[in-house]
């Protein structure tokens, strides 16, 4: 099935709820005019879908292969990649001054969220080189950032993000690495690393001349915990006197994971120093590994949450053009026994519907959060705390949303879904791992209600609730919700509920305070397409009105049946012993 | 990860839900003694353990392979299933004039399970022959009986059965095979066989001496359409004069399909009468191929149905069992910094409660069905209506809740559970079938707001909500989803709604007729674990008190919030053109 970038929908929201054009108004993105914006929509549509949809397949089904160290990625990736960095893709929101183009972050993930729609598995590649970026740039010496930078936001290398160990998983400090300070010859002040990594997406590959890891490890007599680890820039080729790629580091790939999805995305078992000569350099201070690990995977949050957002898109075009093409059986009660295309029946229709209106749901939660990442550089009051609430939704709603919509693109195929040929199990399989990377779901709903909830003493959340119930005025769906929410809210904030009861409603909560963000989102561009339609019919306007009523009816409305979960407390968790319950 | 049939779980659900004291009552089912109903509980749970599960594995990685026509199974399955034939677990139901145990269905249901859980795609082989018995005890002559069910009810051979056509899909009526009768010979009297089906489980394979496939087609001349097509028996090899497999027959597994999960069940493509001699057999009369299909089809439906607790079941144990062993994190809020067995935490407690409870409760409503198909069998008042209701729900619901616990498994896993290695994505693609065949899931809700609702005049469903509400007694939430229901159902049967509104609303309908179906189920569980609970400790009955309150309180209320789906009309499906709504 061929893959059309949804470029209207994107300018869409990029104008509505991004409101892309109020940032521009600012200096900092003054670049981001209406006809840049336009431009780039579609300049990353057309490129999506000519160069990374038509490898998408091939991805899965050849996938990265791992020999004696070296990963080789599937025919066509090396050439999409350079034709990537050559449209001057990956360097939309870098530094100016070192070679980026320092538009908005809401066009960085407008460019991930296409290039992922049509290759999920490659579009990981820029999106872990983003969080390196960020990370030198907030964290580096002027030296790093001169050193790493220009090539890094170029796309002439790739970044990778280091954290996991086997002992430790989503419990970074537990990880065991080690950074030893040279202090003689030529690597003085630099640092001897030791220790294996996994889970290191794009860790090796044959796309780009160097790769740059930044490696978490512990200096010696480091306090326990995260707070004793620091972060370390480890390249695969040691940078010669002209800055260009010179002899090897001793950094290897031992293997790769073999996955139930993301084919094309080689996630390596990286070993650091296994001849004692890996030699890194600390950025960002000593012990200033957990605040650069942060600031490197807030953006990934949103980003992973973009996935959802991906696989959605994709899974529902696939989906419908099935849907349209196939012709199966009469339509029920009409009389007429010639068989319809399966689009004509209702459940189809209603399993298309909803997977437009949760996409579309979760792509204003992406832009939305996005855009408030942008409003909090720019220093507006009340966006960096609105990002760091939208940030738990975005990745837990929204990537549930990707396996959802996913799971529902196989079933519009009936027993064709089921076979690999078709394609729809490969965005099932590959949607998967979204709700596991960059902090679990589970992880973000813990966020949720442990430091989101109490951000700006409870305001920033409040103010957000508030925000829901002004949109939603006369629809008591969406009030009902936002009034749920803000019930939950309050049991939560107060002595009443512990935090294991927090904890046990967490997940509940997430869902529901995004729904209701969503319905939000989507009430408000009902009103926008209700209000632009009076001036002539649009087919896109007359679609938004249908997926957003869709979504406000039908969706918000289920959200509802979680209040009981979010507000039941521990009790009925803690009830049997651990060996109990796994018995 | 290790593989322990439910016993306890299993006698506690038999005895309470399926009140198989009750069936052994009556002289048809007199063998099914207290005593008995034990031993195969516990017998076909060691077997399972120690014979299916240890394959699983291989049967996933490895898979059954074509080569030129033939099907090979992988290392260890050709024995395993000699072992099931020997033991007698094959011929628990079947016809005791022809060599079964002629006990009660439910016990044969609890086969499957049981196998099922301990290797998903194996038993698929052992449930198609099932479907084939059926067929050809119902329908067939004595002659044919005589021929082949002694070898299908012992295991000796296998059954399959053949509707779909690449061309027809789900939409039966659309098939195209033609069988041509032949008046001289000595195949006079049977009929020459010609066409292509698709989607055949176990079409092909080494484990057994002969292959029985049941195969729709049409006579010459026949009407168009469902009514014009019949069945017939086609052996892979002729039956000799003394009923030995003798010379083969004009039947060719063309190929196999390539599919996200259940790999060690062949899904062949077979063509019929390439070479113009492929000879079979009419059962159940000229035209009456549709009736012996739902002969074929009923419990096949339950039986998939059953696959969702299989799912569910083994998913719930590894996850499980991971839990338990994963170290990770301090507990939060616990003031101990030692990391903990990730079961300790409260999301993890939630994910895997929910799975148990989602287990169990799918289970009571199998045996529920099951159970109900053996009182029709002894002709009690209610019972085949009960059991028609019941199919399409613990096909659909089940299936559902087999997708959301073996995703949900995945999720425990963390990272790890994205690697194949582990097992976990292994159920995750395996169970992705079965809300696809034997009837979609959406077909499911059709059939339920279609033929179901009003059989009996209404009485049968009507019924069913008394029971509910009956039970509920003073549980507000189960007492407010049997009152939902009852409101869809009376909307639904009302001339308010069109056939399309009905449509539109009944998969959310459907989730909502089976969540308060297994809400009953549950309550009573819990009603008798309290009672027998005042006679003593026990952790099976302190466990199930929990898991059922947990069902109550949590996943009951969810399914409330569906009600403005199900009654939300088929408008808002149709307001877009189809080319709209693909586009």
């Amino acid at each position: 099935m061929s893959f059309t970038a949804p470029g209207r929908e994107q300018n869409f929201v990029l104008k509505h709820i991004a409101e892309i054009g109020e940032l521009a108004e600012h200096e900092r993105f003054a670049g981001a005019s209406d006809d840049m914006v336009e431009a780039i929509v579609e300049g990353i549509g057309q490129f999506a879908a000519g160069e990374f949809a038509p490898i998408n397949r091939i991805g899965d089904t050849v996938g990265a292969k791992w020999d004696d160290g070296k990963v080789t990625m599937p025919e066509g990736f090396k050439q999409a990649y350079a034709q990537f960095v050559e449209g001057g893709w990956a360097s939309i929101d870098g530094a100016e001054d070192f070679g980026g183009q320092g538009l908005p972050y809401s066009l960085s993930a407008l460019i991930l969220e296409t290039c992922g729609a049509a290759n999920f598995a490659f579009t990981l590649c820029p999106m872990l080189s983003f969080g390196a970026i960020e990370a030198i740039h907030v964290h580096g010496s002027d030296e790093q950032k001169a050193h790493y930078l220009p090539n890094l936001i170029s796309g002439a290398w790739t970044g990778t993000m280091n954290l996991t160990e086997p002992q430790a998983g989503s419990d970074v400090g537990a990880l065991r690495s080690t950074a030893e300070p040279i202090t003689e010859g030529e690597h003085a002040g630099k640092y001897r690393i030791k220790g294996q990594k996994i889970y290191i997406t794009f860790g090796e590959h044959d796309l780009t001349d160097n790769i740059v890891h930044l490696v978490l490890a512990r200096t010696p007599d480091a306090p326990e915990g995260t707070r004793g680890i620091s972060l370390f820039i480890v390249p695969k080729y040691h940078l010669d006197a002209d800055g260009k790629p010179g002899a090897p580091n001793d950094v290897t790939c031992v293997s790769i994971e073999h996955k139930i999805g993301i084919h094309a995305s080689p996630t390596c078992v990286m070993a650091y120093g296994e001849q004692d000569e890996c030699i890194g350099e600390m950025i960002g201070g000593e012990f200033g590994g957990m605040r650069a690990m942060f600031t490197m995977m807030n953006n990934a949050r949103i980003n992973v949450g973009s996935q959802g957002v991906q696989i959605a898109e994709r899974a529902t075009q696939q989906a419908s053009q099935f849907a349209a093409e196939r012709i199966q059986s009469a339509r029920a009660g009409s009389g007429d026994k010639a068989p319809v295309a399966i689009i004509e029946h209702p459940d189809v229709r209603r399993m298309l519907l909803r997977s437009k209106a949760l996409t579309q749901a979760a792509r204003a939660l992406l832009y939305y959060a996005t855009s408030s990442v942008d409003r909090a550089t720019l220093g507006i009051e009340g966006a960096k705390s609105r990002a760091e609430i939208l940030t738990p939704l975005i990745k837990g709603y929204g990537t549930d949303i990707g396996n959802e919509v996913a799971s529902i693109g196989v079933q519009v195929h009936g027993g064709m879904g089921f076979i690999e040929e078709t394609g729809a199990g490969q965005h099932f399989r590959d949607a998967r791992i979204a709700p596991i990377y960059e902090g679990t779901n589970g992880i973000q709903a813990a966020d949720l209600v442990g430091r989101k909830l109490g951000l700006d003493g409870g305001e920033a959340m409040a103010t957000l609730i508030a925000d829901i119930r002004s949109e939603a005025r006369e629809d008591e769906n969406l009030l009902a919700l936002a009034n749920a929410c803000e019930d939950i809210m309050r049991w939560m904030a107060s002595g009443d509920a512990s935090i294991d009861d927090r904890l046990a409603g967490s997940y509940a909560f997430m869902t529901m305070l995004a729904t209701a963000t969503c319905g939000m989102l989507m009430k408000k561009q009902h009103r926008i397409a209700s209000a632009e339609l009076a001036s002539g019919d649009d087919p896109f306007l007359k679609a938004k009105l249908v997926t957003t009523r869709y979504y406000l009816d039908h969706i918000v409305p289920e959200a509802l049946g979680l209040k009981a979960a979010a507000m039941g407390g521990a009790d009925i968790l803690y009830r049997l012993s651990s060996a109990e319950l796994a018995g």
